[in-house]
């Protein structure tokens, strides 16, 4: 079943039975190199993460390391959930979006769109990005994007995203600080605010509007929300929680200084249950921030019907969300696969 | 599932949830009326298989006899297999190819591309065909085939296909003579080698390229050649084993004596497990002589979930393959459809 967090059921009822085409935007930010920040990913190697979820979203093997991403308690990446619902009601395509990659995915016949964006900077040291460049080519990108499907869906991987799109919030003026997310059930708040606090300081009240998401913000978060600003008369659910969360806010933020447009009838977010019903995030009142109505959604999939330990602990509140689960997730149930069919599949990949 | 027999899941993996139309190739070979030399259909009216599977595979009816071609033994057509996949996902379009029939299928609305060609001759006697001919048809109906599908996916009915197969490969001097297939579990060799033996022992050292082809193979084989030279920038699967293994050799052979262009990343083979697995032939040794990389899967599909005695022989080595089995197979798994529900249909036309 699919549950609605903000708006009313129609734009996504209105999607039922259509088919999509699936978008993941990669990206490494150095901020995940900073110890503990996050557990998407293998100790010392979480720069990897984008890489092998593409590699293994694309076909379902992890090239670029032996076995698939696991966070260090053992707990498995989203990125099964996208690709056991691709195997059971295929996306018509699956592409993705180079955002700043340090290696790249060893794939051969899928489209990976290049930019020459570099990972995003350590927001916790005394540096910048060029956050304006990355938006104008986000933007050009949604301009001259055309479709054959009635949507899009676009995921992402951004190990250690959930604290830059906080960042941003904040950087922006968002009372924001109680609603974001992270892949850990108990979040390491030391490091993270610590690390958020570092990069709110670097902050000048001269600095302009592009000049302080450089400061903290990531690739993913300002390329996202220039493609939404220049893409046209297409359906684009964001499957993701707060960090897509974050790419709305930087949308609403432009839109109150400028005088581009944007149709946010088009455009939905869709995230997991473990996001939506997470106690320490809140996405609803983070999407009640914005000064347009957005219709977000979530899908009503645990793992309850699974006793394999590995998945038990989503459940239990790790991991939640990212690339693209929820959005994933909310396609197969809109295209009548069964919550019992997803489980299985997922559980086939961890044998 | 899907396996990899030559290449990387790269290819087969980027065609997920895309749609392909269907093309058939029917082919009659004098060859066929050897007496005992192939089991693709009924004894003494082995030439209407063709016809036959043609019609089952687009209307689901057996016009042009009263019951579906079966074995001696009673192994029923693999068009069984292709139009059971037809039926849970269909292909976008049907469409033939009459690379000479003896008798025209009795179906309305599908396209028979016409060619003006013959059947072609027994290969054990004295009789030649026009190989150049008929390589320039293809050639030509492949450079201007166009395709609104993301590809195209090729079988064949051709009885005695393999026999031709085995003395093409041979014929032009690839060291293959253990690899081909048969319709047969236990393949009546005396018969098959004798027509082989007579075949080759008719080429002459002055004959050239397309004389040596004229001697010893089929339309099918030689049409099929042509088409994957002239056709540009489409993704095609060629559906079936060794026979579609002879085509590719046919191509390398042509490559290595011409100027023609050939881009071997947008074809690739497709075929049953029945072959992949089979223990007198090898597909994969076969696919290993090409001086061209190439891309080839089988379908895990078996009839282990059916108890239904016509189609275990199946799995005990008879048929094998055929109409495209395999390569629809493939598509059904990309499509999501299980093997249950393959199994069921399957059955299902046999009561």
């Amino acid at each position: 079943m699919i549950k609605t967090i903000t708006g009313k059921k129609d734009f996504i009822e209105s999607l039922r039975g259509k088919r999509a085409e699936f978008i993941l935007a990669l990206c490494n930010s150095k901020t995940a190199n900073i110890k503990g920040i996050t557990q998407a990913g293998i100790p010392g190697k979480i720069y990897l993460t984008p890489t092998l979820d593409s590699e293994f979203l694309a076909v379902g093997e992890v090239r670029s390391l032996g076995d698939v991403a696991q966070t260090p308690k053992g707990v498995p990446t989203p990125a099964l959930l996208t690709r056991g619902v691709h195997l059971l009601k295929p996306f018509s395509n699956i592409s993705f979006l180079d955002l700043g990659l340090k290696v790249k995915p060893e794939i051969e016949y899928f489209d990976i769109f290049e930019f020459g964006i570099k990972p995003s900077v350590n927001i916790a040291k005394e540096k910048t990005f060029d956050a304006k460049k990355v938006f104008k080519k986000g933007y050009k990108f949604g301009k001259n994007y055309k479709t054959k499907e009635e949507y899009l869906i676009i995921g992402e991987s951004t190990p250690s995203g959930t604290t830059t799109a906080k960042a941003t919030a904040l950087a922006l003026g968002y009372e924001a600080k109680d609603f974001f997310s992270s892949s850990f059930k108990n979040v390491p708040n030391d490091i993270r605010e610590k690390v958020i606090q570092k990069a709110l300081k670097k902050l000048k009240r001269s600095d302009e509007f592009f000049k302080r998401l450089g400061k903290v913000s990531d690739n993913m978060i300002v390329f996202l929300a220039g493609f939404l600003l220049g893409i046209k008369d297409t359906k684009v659910i964001l499957a993701g929680g707060t960090q897509m969360g974050a790419v709305l806010l930087v949308v609403d933020a432009i839109l109150k200084n400028s005088k581009l447009k944007f149709d946010s009838k088009n455009i939905a977010l869709c995230t997991t249950k473990w996001v939506a019903e997470d106690k320490n995030s809140n996405i609803k009142s983070l999407l009640e921030l914005l000064d347009f109505p957005i219709n977000a959604y979530y899908s009503d999939f645990d793992f309850s019907l699974s006793s394999h330990p590995a998945l038990k602990l989503y459940d239990e509140g790790e991991a939640k969300e990212g690339v693209g689960a929820g959005g994933a997730l909310v396609y197969g149930l809109l295209n009548g696969v069964l919550k019992e069919e997803i489980t299985k599949k997922v559980e086939s990949f961890l044998v």
